[in-house]
């Protein structure tokens, strides 16, 4: 039973624009001076997992570039969606894969845009997920961040009886999974022990694909379809992402299914999902300042700012994030950078009306 | 009698950082989308002066495109200053130019960065003015711009007693030139019907240096020692202004002297001397932004954005200064965008520590 990862890497990371950008989305950018996400991603998981039990999904138009950022992976490890369709096609498609070369193989799924802290820990949590499954096969598990704030822009996971119990690790049945809250209701969930809900999944590949069967019953179907033409991605691929309704794997199989756990995990993660999360994390100056690059401030204090080719100057700003992207320049207040994405995916239509 | 003109194109303009730059400053800035600063202001006293009989002082590292934007004037009619002396050399060795060549030659001084909103009426003053100069010709004459604010920014004008009257216009004897004044004695100086010190002279080119002779001899001693030379401007320039006091024509000359007139002018005169002095001259959308080239806004006013190869985008933003530069962003608060040619001068000091 040995392990597989799948890596989701299909995201457009719009809300870092004007950073991000169609061709180096969020998972491509290099945001600690070190690697892009998406590599630190794969390098955190290379103690644990061979290079060749890694696929990366991500999309048609940027699977060069991920070829080229991760060159130990076998070319054909890196699955190019025709199109993007969420993330249950994603998985059902990779599950497929898996399924079909190790039937009995384990599968852990998780983004190529955040960032984590202890890879160690990170580590450990996924070695403790892996022996859980191993004792409930028939389970879907999730891992649930320990929430340090109460962030009103995450899903959360309401943890339930402990199924089992390592030492301080510990896998609780899923009661329920609640939607983004306000602020309000984000304090009581997490007075209420309630978890960050981050998109990392553990799992069979057959239970998994045994709850698409059951929940999502035509896409399931589309998939059998095309099983045989595995072997050509191109052709396979084609035509599973033609008929895939584009649907979260939450909505589609983890709010249905009936055996979920979770385990709650602690290990520096940020999703990084805005300039102001990005600021919290990038080095700061005794005036709470996040700069990269060349940037000159004068009485300016909480900004994050994002300097590109040219040096970027501040006199007397406040709480304001400044990006120099390629070809545009945003300043917006730190607290309005949730405006970010919905502005770059405004402009984007604008520029290209024929649609995307 | 004829009227020569002396163009002050020496000015570095730090004050439009980043924009303006030592390779191109301020009066070789095209601010209104249709012709430099410096090509508006030869512009619009060419219907009045040939192009023969106008001077251009510049600095040497300008004085090519200087010449390629005034294709018009003779070369040796751009005078190249070997290093920057503030006016009164300046305004020294042109005068001994022009009274070497007409020794009852008319002289007309103006600045090469600033505005002026009707160029007709300002023609009127200047014909005025030369028939001023004409009935007294021992006096120095100089426009004093209406004020139609308690601006800080500008040294004030006193005026006297009335030396000549035609229709509207009037010509007043000085009482005094005020320093830059706090905003509550502003409001007074307003109330007192003073002027702004424009920087703008009219005089014979005989009773400029015969003040220089008085107020500043030594500076008048080392020209007249280089007066030989003037066939060759290279040498008698490096010259003169190797011995050169750096000082300003009011600090020298204007405040000493004892016939000294003012004309009341109101032509719409702005010496686009800061963002946000420029930002109320830029056409301004319903919410007060004054913008140019590529700029997006939402839910932002009273801002000046000032776009040049990337687009800028403002979220929520007020009253701010947002500035691409061609090495340099600038990001600061409209009220505080006084400090930005220090900031400017100070970083220019960092990169180049050995001088400039």
């Amino acid at each position: 039973m040995a392990l597989h990862i799948v890596i989701m890497a299909g995201g457009k990371g719009e809300r870092l624009w004007p950073l991000s950008r169609d061709e180096k989305p969020k998972q491509l950018l290099c945001l600690d001076g070190r690697a892009s996400l998406l590599r630190a991603t794969v390098e955190r998981l290379l103690p644990v997992c061979d290079a060749a039990h890694m696929l990366v999904v991500t999309g048609a138009d940027i699977a060069e570039a991920v070829r080229r950022e991760l060159p130990e992976l076998p070319g054909e490890n890196i699955i190019a969606e025709p199109v993007g369709r969420n993330t249950a096609p994603c998985i059902a498609y990779a599950a497929a894969l898996i399924q079909g070369h190790d039937p009995q193989g384990l599968m852990a799924v998780f983004p190529s845009d955040h960032m984590i802290a202890d890879a160690q820990a990170f580590r450990e949590t996924l070695a403790f997920a892996t022996r859980c499954v191993a004792r409930h096969p028939d389970y879907l598990l999730t891992l649930g961040t320990v929430p340090d704030h109460p962030e009103t822009g995450y899903g959360y996971i309401s943890p339930g009886r402990e199924l089992h119990g390592e030492g301080p690790c510990v896998l609780r049945e899923v009661e329920a999974f609640v939607e983004k809250p306000d602020h309000a209701r984000a304090r009581t969930y997490i007075e209420s022990g309630y978890l960050w809900n981050a998109g990392m999944f553990v799992w069979r590949a057959d239970t998994i694909l045994e709850a698409f069967c059951r929940h999502m019953p035509a896409m399931y179907a589309s998939l059998m379809k095309v099983q045989g033409l595995e072997d050509s991605h191109d052709a396979a691929l084609k035509a599973f992402y033609g008929e895939a309704e584009p649907i979260s794997i939450d909505y589609a199989i983890m709010e249905k299914a009936t055996r979920v756990g979770v385990i709650p995990a602690d290990f520096g993660w940020n999703d990084v999902g805005s300039w102001d999360a990005l600021g919290k994390i990038l080095d700061s100056d005794t005036q709470g300042n996040a700069v990269h690059g060349e940037v000159r401030l004068k009485d300016s204090k909480g900004n994050v700012v994002w300097a590109g080719e040219k040096k970027i100057v501040l006199i007397g700003m406040e709480d304001t994030v400044v990006v120099e992207g390629e070809g545009a320049i945003l300043v917006c207040p730190r607290q309005r950078c949730q405006e970010v994405s919905s502005m770059a995916r405004q402009m984007k239509a604008e520029e290209f009306p024929e649609g995307l």
